[in-house]
């Protein structure tokens, strides 16, 4: 496979942090394990090609589980023709853990990276942001065949999937890049679930687009001439543009200082 | 990579059932996390190209324990040039995990597989079996340099590596290659360990080196003539051969059935 990177991925979702097994149900879990891994591959532009599913089981009704953790793995898995070739699975008197790898391919002219961000490129994002708690969070719809058409079509400098957040994830591009950014508030899609959660939490819609996690949608870099074409495309959304170095976001004339903090996870936080 | 196949394997440890984190060195876990793996590369005479590293912490002292943890992970990965790659780190109210995971590369002609065992075929290990309890579990030693040595000199029909036990995981090669097994009691090499466990035990060394897991050697099958030529440069202890069905032992005169049954892990059973 010559010009073809292999990218490799795995994360890990555990009981009582990344879900809480009481009010969720199984086949969502399975679903979101392998979704927060092909998001992964999907951030580098990469295409799917095999899977692992590695899961530890708490005791009582481990096999009713594992059953449908797996419906929900393979439902997202077959979405996306990823083949789950093979595990592990261990049972025990602790809680739930799902460990997911997924091996991928480097689409040409290989993958897109988190370290490529230039000072004066535009800043794109996929979809709009933000309340993903409401729901969204446990059906990841990861941006796959979004980002090869993406890297098929313009230069992409930069680029990382939305799971701790825009401002979280973006900050991540800034740092392995050496630059910063400034936000443009008006710019940034918010997700209708966004307002619906700033209702519950006092917090604008605004903040949660900015600061909640797991959205799945894609933020990435390229040159101003490349983002206006994909603007008028439909497949990106322009929400600022590198700087030399901070995090900013821009309400009309005010220019502030923008926390790169991300979200925290269910169990622990919210 | 023309005619070289990808291997991916993963292996879960958890607390409790493969391991007591009160009376096991972190190093150690590390170290058996990723020989594990690295044994299940080998039992397919593949070389292990990169590897992942999950780990699900308790949240007490979790920053020691995952810095303990990784200086056995990277002792045994440095042993095998295997860079780690990545992974991913969660902290939790639970036990600890471990999700390893190895991506590999098969050698020329292609990966040995678990299926290709023949009525006829001669049975071989590559070292002395039984008692691994006392210690040899906790650092295995994936004999990755033997098997592709192995695959250079003959054409191996099916391996596997001992996990299980020398009867459970033949019993494996048997059940995807549809055939039988006849062991010689009296070649079946045994480790001093298996003599002292058999000591405490009450159970005979023998009983020990059949049904004990985590040896981490390997049992495969090839043509008489390959086992012969094997055993006489050292690399191979042949211990019977392959027959029609079932699973016997032939002590003497006396043949008799043996239960294909393996090992129980160490915080249920033994």
């Amino acid at each position: 496979m010559p010009g073809q990177e292999l990218l490799l991925t795995t994360d890990l979702l555990t009981e009582g942090v990344d879900f809480r097994l009481a009010d969720t149900m199984p086949e969502a879990i399975g679903f979101k394990a392998m979704g927060v891994n092909l998001s992964d591959i999907a951030a580098m532009a990469g295409e799917p090609v095999a899977a692992l599913v590695g899961l530890v089981l708490p005791r009582s009704g481990a096999p009713d589980l594992a059953e449908r953790l797996e419906v929900g793995l393979r439902q997202l898995a077959k979405q996306h023709q990823v083949p789950i070739i093979g595990g592990d699975t261990n049972v025990w008197d602790g809680g739930l853990v799902l460990a997911v790898t997924v091996l991928g391919l480097a689409m040409p002219p290989g993958p897109v990276r988190r370290s490529g961000a230039q000072v004066g490129d535009a800043i794109c994002v996929t979809g709009p942001l933000g309340g993903s708690l409401l729901g969204r969070h446990l059906s990841p719809q990861p941006r796959l065949t979004e980002a090869r058409s993406l890297h098929r079509t313009v230069t992409l400098h930069a680029m990382a999937d939305i799971s701790d957040g825009l401002a979280a994830d973006l900050g991540h591009i800034l740092q392995e890049s050496g630059c910063g950014a400034e936000l443009v508030a008006s710019q940034i899609p918010i997700h209708p679930d966004a307002v619906r959660r700033a209702a519950q939490t006092g917090q604008t819609p605004l903040h949660h687009a900015l600061h909640d996690g797991e959205d799945f949608e894609l933020v990435f870099t390229v040159s101003p001439a490349d983002a206006v074409l994909l603007a008028s495309r439909g497949e990106a959304i322009i929400i600022g543009s590198c700087v030399e170095a901070g995090l900013w976001l821009r309400q009309g004339e005010v220019c502030a200082p923008l926390a790169a903090q991300g979200w925290e996870h269910h169990g622990t936080g919210n």
